[in-house]
């Protein structure tokens, strides 16, 4: 089983990297640090006659990366009660590779994969992340994407998530197509 | 009651503009369009030595109007089941502005407003879009804005949101600020 | 279509009785008030070579009389943001009736009909009443019912219902088969 | 730190009650079967002139243990996306405690405590289990208890439990006053 890990922080080596690769080792899995990546945002033209105008941009790079995976992992630190925005950004404009010629059997593949989700935020993570864990439970579920299961780490500051034992251990042994 | 509508779309004249219309007509409100303003997503400076670099895009104007209005309310499609990205973008701005030496009084000014929601979504939105609701509360919670109600309203196309008639009639009495 | 509200409240002409009135009329449905009835609490024996034992009650007349109906309304207070006990006891004990000789197509039955629900509540109810809503969905889906609309109303002592305006409003649109 | 944890399953030696030793050995706490207590469904006198008549049976006596401990671990089988009826009904009956002149600082004493949530369910538990999650953080917020944590373990059937092993990882972690 391949694994990608998609990361959705704007920070670098934060505490939402660090959980991931409790979860995911470096060595193990392609790691792709959205944030290193040109992606532009959706404008909504799936109900216009011309359809989605091409964009130049890296978002069908990153599409053919998470189509050659098996296993995806989605680590975003909790922005607002939400995910971050590179990762909300490369997943909304999942709508325009739906509708892509190239792409026509996009949702299908999809369905093959299952994923996992990382998160840590600053405010009761483990209850105010809840929306979050739902609204990425309904995006897997509309693509028939399976959910493995989800780790959810407190950090307030950079590089505290090292205190959370407990997500550092429920990391440890979260992919579990890793054991 | 002074009344500002954040229209959170990046389609003009769509269901969710009609639906925010029903609850605060055009001339009762000012209505600002975020997909008409240049708000940069925030990149996470918070634990820099330095902070946030000054960043020259319309963010700061908009906020002074939302500061301007005692009534907030949020319209927005549901994308992949949370917030189109302008009104996200706007939001997690906010991080910045509180640590704005400009506005030293963000939070306490914002926790004297009160704000609505306006959702529309096609994918059994009355209940897929409850997570982005709890989303939207504790972001209000935060900030201690009071959360007046909300209406979410169905739509799959285009213009579709005149045959919701419980989300128009709901609308229509929402801001009771408005009565 | 043939509708049937089930009343969760043990208050009798409670708030909830009320708002439900609203949505269907006393005379437009059957209107069950399980207080009225004996439902002994489940005792779990899903797993027990013997099962279930037959318990001497209301309960089989209730599911008798639910599959008997194509519409169901379940109107109940949110006591402590669940729903209240009649109802749920009621509910926990189709876990029975599947495995009832004598109900062999109960799943099958239920999946062919639609439910609304109505709930009021003192405390924030249409946030902090939000995971009931999702509980209920849950239920539903389980068993392939459609879930057609919900209201939920705001009152926290005996006939403040009638002030909320908002909440009486959406329950006389809410079941869209009377109109 | 004393602490307590309330069984909420019917079934005696359950997955529920199994993961609940795993996070509180059951020689290092106060452990409660709430099903092997005779505990009165509530019914809502709130608002009569006269209040809640007095009930005998076992709720004060658990009332009375709950408040002698610090930390309050509530064990339940997820039934219907909600908690079990023991336990439901247990603290359904807290709001009779509130109007007790017995009891005049039930709230405050609650509010110095801390608890923790075991749930262990069989249809995708990690997911259709958060209504639950976020209901019984309801409660404890109503109270002012701090909520220390949650374990979901999956199980479909008796025994089940032991192959859940990222829940019974995550439990022997869980409460953090045991380490």
């Amino acid at each position: 089983m391949k694994i990608a890990v998609f990361h959705g922080s704007t920070r670098e080596k934060g505490n939402t990297e660090y959980l991931a690769y409790k979860a995911v080792p470096k060595d193990q899995a392609t790691h792709i640090y959205l944030r290193d990546y040109n992606i532009q945002p959706i404008t909504d033209f799936r109900h216009t006659p011309e359809g989605f105008p091409d964009i130049h941009d890296d978002q069908l790079q990153l599409v053919d990366q998470m189509l050659a995976h098996d296993i995806l992992v989605f680590a975003t630190p909790i922005y607002w009660y939400g995910m971050a925005g590179p990762l909300k950004v490369f997943i909304d404009r999942w709508s325009q590779v739906m509708r892509d010629p190239n792409y026509p059997h996009f949702r299908e593949e999809l369905g093959n994969k299952k994923a996992y989700f990382i998160l840590v935020g600053g405010d009761q993570p483990t209850i105010k992340g809840l929306p979050l864990i739902q609204q990425l439970t309904y995006i897997c579920q509309f693509y028939g994407i399976k959910v493995g299961g989800y780790v959810i780490g407190e950090a307030r500051k950079p590089g505290m998530i090292v205190h959370d034992n407990r997500a550092l251990e429920a990391a440890s042994t979260l992919v579990s197509e890793l054991q």
